[in-house]
């Protein structure tokens, strides 16, 4: 009797509807959609809420429970998600709702500074809270094997309450005390990414003329960058270790003298560098200033004021 | 009895030592030093020069057969891998030596119009010319695990005759007949690795002034950049379709409104945006010719004049 009662208990551990607690969610754009159906997937029931209605309608035929106002969704669970449009639309949303005591996760994309504003924000009006930068596009959440997640920082004690039902949407990882952290940490990933874009842009331009077909250079494409990506942890040892020469293998010296090639096919193809020259610019001040036989390291420093 | 000899042949035709003609390679900097390297360990024996004498002693001692003249590194080989510095010293160090009957492999890296040159020059001196873009750094040659590999263009013939010995140092690929083709392929990989180390630049500066540590940034920096690259194919796909709204999730007016956090966290950490914008400001202008609900890919034809 006791090892049933005992088993019957476990089961209920791995039981996301009974051990999840009330959850509701601010904000139904095509993320908020998203989360708020591998929400009902997992068997939870989400009270919903959204500044136009409507947008809760499919959902409600899913079984999540909207409501008319923002303080009813508030007031429906102890864990509150908001995934608005700004930062600005979440203080205009919960303006004069009270708080106390509620865990707010916040998913709204914003800066490291509005996260720690919005933290303090929160804490003032007696909430725990958590800011998340989702590190995905609506279609992969849900879906494990999409390999999204969220980066998340703040109350650890929220995020280590709520681990399980922030888990069903995507991975989770925590990535410190500071509510800014996820913010900076979502923020470098992306502009990581943009430059990496603006690459691939200038790549595709380059073959416009010519008779390689896209799809052609893609798969070629995407092969390089993965390779040469491992290059990004090397960066990073040498930016801890402060010395940019050690293990160079091509010093900046000669990427300059190769960039001389880039630039004259630019030129024959008919496109304009201006998504490269920026960084070539960098590099060449680098080797002006002397750092010829470092690798590329050295221009980060270039960038911060 | 037949069949012995039949199967002694096939053995010939995996050994290497056997069955590659003699091999010349000029130019010993670290590339060529790499390749002659990789050849001697095939149990080959390049003939080798080098303009400056003294980069061939460590190899001689290993196997290799140092010349004293271009002209009798030439004369010592019908296959001929040129590996110099740019097209000039390719000119310079082949000017006036007989290159009829010669199977030009040449290295040296150069844009397509150079190449395509250089294999008129080469044909019109009776020489069969193949053009090749190493994508790869002198420890991965020789290292197939790696994966590095060359592009080759020009002579299909040449390259036909000459692959096996072609694809010890590092995989061979074939673009095509166009000898400015193999340049193409390796200035459009180098173009969109050069814009990808910008963004990691610009992602490692927005970290210079926080505690988070370069070492743990870069692994979540490799995985997301792997990831995203996978876009590279749809980008691809809708620029053979010539539709850029097919399949988008994020359009491009919702990722100009997310460059607004990128360039306000850039400012609240004190990098300067300018490796970011001049990508972000040809997003707005295609947002502003009414392009908002394509994705990225439009972009491209902004950079084509």
């Amino acid at each position: 009797m006791i090892i049933s009662g005992l088993l019957t208990s476990l089961e209920r551990m791995n039981d996301n509807t009974f051990e999840h607690s009330p959850l509701t969610v601010l904000g139904l754009g095509a993320m908020g959609t998203a989360l708020v159906r591998a929400w009902l997937a997992a068997g939870m029931r989400p009270t919903v809420w959204n500044r136009t209605p409507g947008k809760a309608d499919a959902l409600a035929s899913e079984g999540a429970k909207p409501v008319a106002t923002a303080a009813e969704a508030v007031a429906a669970s102890g864990l509150v998600v908001v995934c608005l449009l700004d930062d600005a639309s979440v203080g205009q949303a919960l303006d004069g709702i009270d708080l106390t005591g509620k865990d707010l996760v916040d998913l709204t994309t914003r800066t490291p500074a509005e996260a720690r504003a919005r933290a303090r924000w929160a804490e003032e009006r007696g909430a725990r809270f958590l800011d998340g930068g989702i590190m995905a596009i609506p279609p992969m959440i849900g879906v494990p094997e999409s390999g999204g997640y969220v980066f998340y920082s703040g109350s650890r004690a929220l995020f280590d309450e709520h681990r399980a039902t922030l888990s069903v949407p995507a991975g989770a990882e925590y990535t410190g005390e500071d509510p800014g952290s996820a913010s900076l940490h979502d923020v470098a990933l992306l502009s990581a990414m943009t430059g990496m874009f603006a690459g691939v842009a200038h790549a595709f331009a380059l073959i416009r003329k010519s008779d390689i077909a896209p799809t052609s250079l893609a798969p070629l494409l995407v092969d390089w960058l993965n390779a040469m990506a491992q290059g990004v942890h090397e960066q990073a040892a040498r930016l801890e270790s402060g010395d940019y020469t050690r293990d160079v293998v091509s010093n900046l010296a000669m990427m300059v003298e190769g960039d001389g090639t880039l630039l004259r096919t630019a030129e024959e193809q008919g496109v304009t560098p201006e998504l490269l020259t920026p960084y070539m610019a960098l590099m060449e001040r680098r080797v002006a200033d002397g750092h010829g036989e470092e690798d590329a390291t050295g221009v980060i420093e270039l960038l911060v004021g």
